[in-house]
């Protein structure tokens, strides 16, 4: 099987340095570089200011290039990513401290994680004995040592075991082999990140907070350390910042922000939030046949809506009609829109949105100063 | 800048033909070869038994193999697709008629397209006489003859003129250039296709069929002949091809069938529809420690979601609860589901899901028969 058939290369990227942004080709993923670098400094100070590291979720970007840049220039102490294939991509980038937070499962996967552990500080989280037991098999393999965090489910109820016993059970079984280390605790609450009333996340990330606490005890009462205690993202940190028990802030989206995250820290009477929208798709107007109406080129193929349609940036009287697979359909009852006119619209969702894109654009002072690409994007496995 | 930086190729295929299907790597996208033959089979009699051509939508899976294989043995007469971009690789693989069943609008994207036809017959859909002009040039400049089908709104509220006079009119335009061809109508009902109610979808169509109808008409009156009149899709395409008006279809989605397209097929009570589902996200379970729950490896980076949540294969008692960026979260009551367990999951909807992949799985008789590149995902231009 051939890995590059005929006619199969990455589609070209829509702009070169040195281009006006009226020449980027539509749709396009851009990255507003002053705001971007803006974000990156802003959390750097948040968590330093709370005493917590920050190990920053390029689930978000999927690009080593920004990845480099959260280390390098916004102070994470290494990243996150999801998928061994996503790890793949950031070692050999050149990122040596990467936590796969998720479950790592099968042989092959498996197998393939601990390889990764010759070049870099590799952790992952774990929810089962069994998986355990597969991970120390791997790394004795390899001659490698792995690092674990025990995963427990603070409401998220997706992954973790129960905090408390449960959790202490699961450390044990980390600790029984040598090749792996029990680097600490994964209390991550990922859908109370985007609950809008504030109140109610703050009582989500409080029993969260209070769930960690518990477990991290027990865990001193038998002689655990917990050198990381991880979790919270860009809706929450705060929070957990604040707690006196997480160590490691796991936030991804707030270097981008996208249109849901701004309805949460909206709701929340933040200022703004701290972070403004650096991530922006660039569209064109293509029909303005139908009365009243402007249909433009960016559609499902990109941009996410499983959490909710874009907002159109600067034109907030642009309700959205409709997405399908290749438009965006406008209300512009004014008709002030013409064909090739060019639109910025937020994404609903970042990381999604992301995940649909070979290339970003980032610009400034119009014009494209960095063609990145989203490199670990489709990493599946 | 470098076309592939350091770390930036393809995603590896998920697996390797003659590989038992226990050895694909999850989430990955699987085709079963022998309910996708007797789809295309099935669509080929449909079209020759109504008189009337398929021009199969490459939209929904965005693949040359595919295409070649409608053509060849699917009784294609041509393809369609939405982007110029996804043009260029179908020339590239060897599709020699192909209609981009969209605007392309700007300069840089007209040249593009007026290339292609040095070596395809190219047709495109019209909506504004500027546009109309700006293809004329580029032809011109090319040396090359591009065909248009002046679209009109047949109740879709996206791109096309009105039927009847001011469509007329476009037509005009078009035949004023010697280097544009006027091919016939595009008149595509795309929303209609999925009204799950039978009755509210024929009256939509009903409708569509008159106004073109009626377009028809008028265009005869003048003395133009409408070589081609376009539309259909897979859920309604019966309607179209008996309307004595419509000669050309457009369906896609009949390849693979989804979980929209099967509700909307069920509710009309044909007997499960004439097509099966061919087309799977194989996803494994990677997470039960949540009592009650399992959770597969493949989320919204594997599936879109925009018409819903995916539903398991042959195991309809179990709830989809939530689908996260890299995560499917089960209802398992029974506690039936163990870590690697492995699940066929139906998309919402076929053609984003497949623009989330780099690469199909076909399988038959318990094994990979072949892997194909998904050659035109990302191909957003």
């Amino acid at each position: 099987m051939p890995d590059s058939p005929a006619g199969f290369a990455r589609p070209a990227a829509p702009a070169v340095v040195g281009d006006p942004i009226s020449g980027i080709d539509t749709p396009a993923l851009i990255i507003d570089l002053e705001v971007f670098e803006s974000n990156l400094a802003l959390m750097r100070e948040q968590a330093a200011r709370a005493g917590v590291r920050l190990r920053a979720h390029a689930k978000t970007h999927k690009s080593v290039d920004i990845a480099r840049l959260q280390i390098e220039r916004g102070g994470a102490c290494g990243i996150c990513c999801q998928k061994v294939s996503e790890a793949e991509v950031m070692v050999a980038g050149g990122i040596r401290d990467v936590l796969v937070s998720n479950q790592v499962v099968g042989p092959a996967r498996v197998r393939r994680l601990a390889r990764l552990a010759h070049q870099a500080r590799i952790l992952v989280c774990v929810d089962d004995p069994a998986n355990v037991d597969d991970l120390a098999a791997a790394a004795r393999a390899e001659g490698v040592r792995l690092e674990c965090l025990v995963e427990i489910d603070v409401g998220m109820h997706r992954c973790g075991v129960m905090p408390g016993a449960p959790a202490l059970a699961l450390a044990r079984r980390v600790l029984a082999h040598d090749c792996l280390r029990l680097a600490g605790l994964q209390a991550y609450h990922g859908r109370a990140q985007h609950i809008y009333e504030f109140e109610a996340r703050q009582s989500a990330i409080g029993n969260a907070i209070a769930l960690t606490r518990e477990t991290v005890a027990l865990f001193a009462e038998h002689g655990i350390d917990c050198e990381i205690v991880g979790g919270a993202g860009t809706g929450s940190y705060p929070m957990e910042a604040a707690s006196g028990v997480y160590n490691e802030l796991q936030c991804g989206s707030y270097v981008f922000m996208d249109a849901d995250y701004r309805r949460v820290l909206d709701a929340e009477n933040r200022p703004g939030g701290l972070f403004a929208s650096s991530l922006f798709v660039l569209a064109s107007v293509v029909s303005t046949a139908v009365a009243g109406q402007a249909t433009c080129d960016a559609g499902l193929k990109a941009l996410a809506v499983d959490s909710g349609p874009p907002r159109v940036h600067g034109r907030d009287e642009l309700d959205v009609l409709g997405v399908a697979d290749e438009h965006t359909i406008l209300a512009d009852r004014g008709r002030t829109l013409q064909v090739l006119d060019r639109l910025w619209l937020v994404p609903g969702h970042c990381d999604p949105t992301c995940n649909l894109y070979d290339w970003y654009v980032g610009v400034r002072g119009g014009r494209v100063e960095a063609v990145w690409p989203v490199s670990a994007r489709g990493c599946l496995v």
